[in-house]
C-alpha cells in the first residue's frame, strides 16, 4: 500500500497530502520572485557608480541564493511534517514537487536536514552581509565569500556523495533526477567554484603586494 | 542475540570480531606517533631562523591533523568490513575502539562515511600542503588554513547536528560519550576557530593596507 508518489516506495510518509499546485506555478513563483529579487539588487547597486557590472551581478547571486537559503531551505529544516500540508502554503508545495527528484527530504533523512539546517541558519544570513559588504566595499568582502562559496561547495559534495553511498534511487524518473536534482543543484557548483576563483585571485594579489614591500625592505638590511 | 558491545544493541554487525588491543595501547601508540610527527615537525621547522614560535607550532597541528585525516580516517572510509577484521591491525583496533563512542562508525552510517571521506580525501592533503605553505611563506599560506579550517569546522558541525537528530545515542557509556566523542573531537572546534581568527586578521590587514593607498589615491585625483 503506497500513499505517496515518491521512490523509493517502501518511503512511509503517513498522511501525506498530494501536491496542489502545478509543477509550472511552482516554478514559475521561484523563477519570477528570483527575477524580481535580481533585477531590485542590479538597480539599487546600479546607483553605486564605484561598483562594476561583476560586482552587481556577484551581488545579485548574493541575495538570491541567501533568499532561497533562508526562506526555501529555512522552512523544510523547521517544517518536519510539510508533506502533511492541506493548505496549499507555497513553501510546502515547493518541498513536496523537490521530493519528486529527492524524496529524502520527505522522508527527512537526518544528514539532508542537517545540511540544510547549516546552510539556512549560518549561509543564508552570511550571504546577506556579502550583499552589503559588497556594496560598501568592505576590507573583509572576498574574505567572506570565499567562505561561503566553500561552505556551499561542502554541503553540495556532501549531499550528492550520501546518496551515491544510499544507494542514489530516490527520484521518481529520469526527468525529475535530471532536472531537480542535477540540474537545479549544479548551479551550487559552479557559482561557488567560479567566485572562489575570483575572490582568492583578489586577496593573493593584495597579500602579495602587501608581502613584497616587506621583503624588499628586508633585502635592503 | 547482541553479538557486539555497542549502542543501539539493535546495530546488526555480522561476523564482528571484538577489539584485541588494550585501550592504553590503542590510545598510546596514537599518542607517541603524535607527539613524534610533531617534534620532528618542530626540530625541522626551527631550522628556519624566520618562522616564528607560533608559526612552527601551526605547522604542527597541521602535520598532526592531516596525517590523521588521511590515515586514521583513510583507513575508514575505504575499509567498510574493519569490524570483521582478525588480524590486529592497528587501524581496525583504532575504529574499533572509537565506535565505543560513536556506534555509527561501525554501523557505516552514510553521513559519517561522506564527512569522512570529504575529510580524508580533500582535507587530509590540503593539512600537508598547509605546512609546506607556512614553511615557505607562500602567499596563499593564510588563505588555504582559513578554508581547511573552516571546513574541519563544517565537519565537526555536520557530525554533531546529524547525531541530535538521529536520537544522541550511539556511546556505550558516559565514559565513551563524553572522552570519545565530545572531548577528542573538541580539538576539531577550538584548533580551527582559534587558526580561522588568525588567519583572517592576517589576510584582513594585508587587503586593508593594500585598499589604503588606492582609496587615497583617488581622493587626491
Amino acid at each position: 500500500m503506497v500513499s505517496h508518489p515518491y521512490v523509493p516506495q517502501d518511503l512511509v510518509l503517513e498522511d501525506y497530502v498530494p501536491v496542489s499546485l502545478a509543477q509550472s506555478t511552482i516554478v514559475g513563483v521561484y523563477g519570477i520572485a528570483s527575477v524580481l529579487v535580481a533585477s531590485f539588487i542590479w538597480l539599487i547597486s546600479g546607483r553605486c557608480a564605484k561598483l562594476s557590472k561583476m560586482e552587481r551581478l556577484i551581488m545579485c547571486w548574493w541575495a538570491f541564493t541567501g533568499l532561497t537559503h533562508m526562506v526555501l531551505e529555512g522552512y523544510f529544516v523547521f517544517s518536519p511534517e510539510f508533506y502533511k500540508d492541506k493548505t496549499g502554503n507555497f513553501l510546502a508545495e515547493v518541498w513536496k514537487e523537490y521530493s519528486k527528484g529527492d524524496s529524502r527530504y520527505a522522508g527527512r533523512d537526518a544528514g539532508i536536514v542537517t545540511i540544510e539546517g547549516l546552510t539556512a541558519v549560518i549561509e543564508g544570513p552570511a550571504c546577506l552581509l556579502a550583499v552589503f559588504a559588497i556594496a560598501k566595499r568592505k576590507y573583509y568582502s572576498d574574505l567572506l565569500q570565499i567562505s561561503i562559496s566553500l561552505g556551499q561547495l561542502y554541503g553540495t559534495a556532501a549531499y550528492f556523495v550520501m546518496s551515491i553511498l544510499q544507494g542514489d534511487n530516490f527520484a521518481m524518473s529520469p526527468f525529475y533526477y535530471y532536472s531537480y536534482y542535477i540540474f537545479a543543484n549544479s548551479f551550487w557548483v559552479w557559482i561557488p567554484s567560479l567566485i572562489v576563483i575570483r575572490s582568492w585571485k583578489i586577496i593573493s594579489a593584495a597579500v602579495a603586494s602587501h608581502q613584497a614591500p616587506a621583503q624588499k625592505k628586508n633585502k635592503t638590511r
